[in-house]
């Protein structure tokens, strides 16, 4: 219990409308996107500058106090799930792009902005941030960067650490420590920035994040590939990576997604395809033309019943605003949805949609899959209802087949969705016992107190 | 002193023909490119497997044995200069190729791969592998990833950690670490593989290596744009970039650099000319002929006295070797040669220039510039001689004065050379207290006896 004189210590640091004990918040802040048991905090704190920031990080400290750092929650491991009775700090209230250079091509913000505002900021001065997860109409960047975000781009762009340049954070002492620069190189001191994307909260607590930006692709071309055959689809997948084609997107969907996204969206996709590829290429005008041309072959030779291309951006739009839709879709069609995110080496997708669906069939249950085919990144997703004791423990054994496969693969268990609590007792099923307790002597020594997002990604 | 039985269970572990004491040896072992003082080890050794190289390491820990290992000791910040009769350990037979996989476009290495052969063998299967450093024609990819060694193509390219898909590496146990994958994306556990890159042999023993592959680009044009005054050449550099085009490389070299390249290599650069610079473009051909028109048309109206494009691949890689040779031809000239790498904002690159002359001028000394000017990453250059005690300690304050006048333009002590011995007193100027705390808590906490490369990166 967090006692009044605390209390009042936090509200002097955020101010009274900035701190929140009410049952109705507490439950708010109770839970994220990820299928696991929510969580009731003791207190939300919400600081509006760094300074109150390192404060309550601080006093956190000071007291014991665990402390969940809270971007829009729509995390899908767990990382958002804050401890019983600990702090959560909200990010909403430092949402300012401090900086957009334009010269120099980087942009510096606080944690808080939302990631998609902050991509249309950075378009209107004629620059481009690639990174964008499927969330990123309401995540915010800071969760993007704790989470090493993913997306439909990852496939030529790369992935939120590819554009991290550098951090302020606090670390638990409320101190800032500094990595990172604003030049395109950097190779002073550790390289803290690596270590901090993807940590989760677990380490430090972010202030100020410098992220790299690139010109914007000059043209683009988005197609849609239907497919009669699930495996014509995925082996279509591989033959344009083998051609050394690199599309900025390139998407898998299965019939089960396709059926879920046209009766949500309307967006006039094709519910009798087995399988569909969204692709789009851009860059030079040329390139352009050239790759499309290429990419249409291959899915013609490959088996596609059809490849149309987006006469225009509007219906280039239409295409993924029905793509990132899916979740939503599928989210609606029962109580509660599994969303995976274990990739593969690109090569292996004919085999892993393959095995998804022997996975599906061995334990009775429906496994859509969509995702970004072209990263190996599928999401198959599960829909089941966690109240029904004997279909979850066939999802849980499920969930473990997935997993299995992706390592014998050689894949991973997240492409992108990050470790959380949903995935850290598989962890060492794919590194290594000494890799868990490497990754437990970093964790002690930054967080003695163990009081920055304890239990997620090692363990509590 | 290590004692006869140690050393005779260091022999049973790499066979006599890979244990060296000789004093010719510790010599040959005693320093690296860093203008620092060298120092004698007590023992080379040359593990030519990863259990050798995992039994090593374990048992220098467990005899507190300081080990310092070592690729082709091209370090350029002290980073491979050993501890007082400490251990070397010696990664050139550690050498093999493991893997390229040219479907999902990696490979996997060992630490002790040379860099310009391993792109030789991707290239030989149509792929690209970008990190280019100055030494790569006999530096060790291990050392690279140890150094997150930069290059001729950071510009559009990146440096080494962009290429580090994961690791395998020994803890001070010798027990394998696993981190990152073989797949383009993973955000599974800590992103050990991001904290390792860079961190100079002091967090772990690399075994393997796995290194993201590109498709290679179709075409390239390369081209020397002549300048008669050294502040033409540095705006034309930002107004390259600020006009959005991104060449595979941007290298600029003053007249001082022109003039010891050209009597070196007799590449038939214009002696006279104040300042050149040296581009290439690269990607789709549509693309080439437009990025090179653009160049060149920016070159001339910022009072380029003339443009020359290679008219062939001869003439291009003749203008390269030239500009590599440059640290060659350059150390000919006086005992002593510092070469700097503090790094800025690109759009500095004129500022910094200037800057560099007035030091040199208020410092007495002769600046050599040449460099990557396209990611701010100028190498200022110093001839001098050591043992000339008054004019060593000029230069020791002309260096401080770079460092400074870098960390005033937003920018960093070192782009690409790392911090090893040679910078890491100034480490704390550009980050903070707490960053060298928050570092050297990682440091004990994973190498609590103090073994790993002791002295690199936060000091002794």
């Amino acid at each position: 219990m967090i006692s009044q004189t605390l209390a009042k210590a936090f509200e002097d640091i955020v101010g009274q409308a900035n701190l929140m004990t009410e049952k109705a918040d507490l439950v708010t802040y109770s839970y994220d996107a990820a299928v696991v048991d929510s969580v009731l905090p003791g207190l939300i704190l919400r600081p509006t500058d760094g300074d109150a920031l390192s404060r309550v990080v601080k006093l956190c400290n000071d007291n014991g106090l665990p402390i969940t750092v809270r971007g829009a929650g729509t995390n899908l491991s767990g990382g958002a799930i804050p401890i019983h009775e600990g702090v959560v700090i909200l990010t909403n209230g430092l949402n300012r792009i401090l900086e957009i250079n334009t010269e120099d091509m980087y942009a510096v913000v606080q944690p808080g902005v939302i990631t998609a505002k902050f991509a249309a900021a950075v378009e209107a001065e004629g620059l481009f941030y690639p990174p964008d997860p499927g969330s990123q109409a309401v995540s915010t960047l800071g969760g993007n960067v704790a989470e090493n975000a993913g997306g439909l781009r990852g496939l030529k762009y790369g992935v939120t650490s590819d554009y991290v340049m550098g951090l302020q954070f606090f670390d638990t002492n409320g101190d800032p420590v500094k990595t990172g620069s604003r030049t395109v190189k950097c190779a002073t001191g550790y390289n803290l920035t690596g270590l901090m994307v993807g940590s989760e909260g677990t380490l430090g607590v972010f202030n100020e994040i410098i992220l790299k930006l690139i010109p914007a692709p000059a043209h683009r071309k988005a197609m849609v590939a239907v497919f009669d055959e699930m495996n014509k689809a995925s082996e279509t997948v591989a033959a344009i990576i083998a051609d050394k084609i690199i599309p900025a997107t390139l998407e898998f969907m299965d019939n089960f997604t396709i059926r879920a996204v046209e009766d949500y969206s309307r967006a006039g996709l094709p519910i009798d395809a087995a399988a569909l590829l969204l692709v789009e290429v851009d860059g030079h005008p040329a390139q352009v033309e050239e790759d499309a041309r290429r990419v249409e072959a291959l899915c013609k030779k490959l088996g596609a019943t059809s490849v149309r291309v987006a006469a225009d951006d509007a219906e280039r739009d239409k295409v993924w605003a029905a793509r990132r839709s899916a979740l939503s879709a599928l989210a609606k069609l029962k109580p509660t949805l599994v969303l995976e995110d274990a990739t593969v080496p690109r090569s292996k997708i004919p085999a892993m949609v393959r095995a998804m669906q022997e996975i599906g069939d061995k334990y009775g249950l429906s496994i859509g899959t969509f995702g970004h085919a072209g990263d190996g990144n599928l999401h198959p997703t599960i829909l089941t209802d966690k109240r029904n004791k004997e279909e979850w423990k066939r999802v849980d054994q499920a969930i473990a087949a997935i997993f299995d496969k992706a390592l014998a693969m050689g894949g991973t268990l997240s492409g992108e969705h990050g470790t959380g609590i949903a995935k850290s007792c598989f962890l060492e099923n794919e590194t290594s016992k000494a890799t868990l307790v490497y990754s437990r002597r970093i964790k002690s020594a930054l967080d003695p107190n163990n009081i920055l997002n304890p239990g997620k990604i090692i363990g509590g």
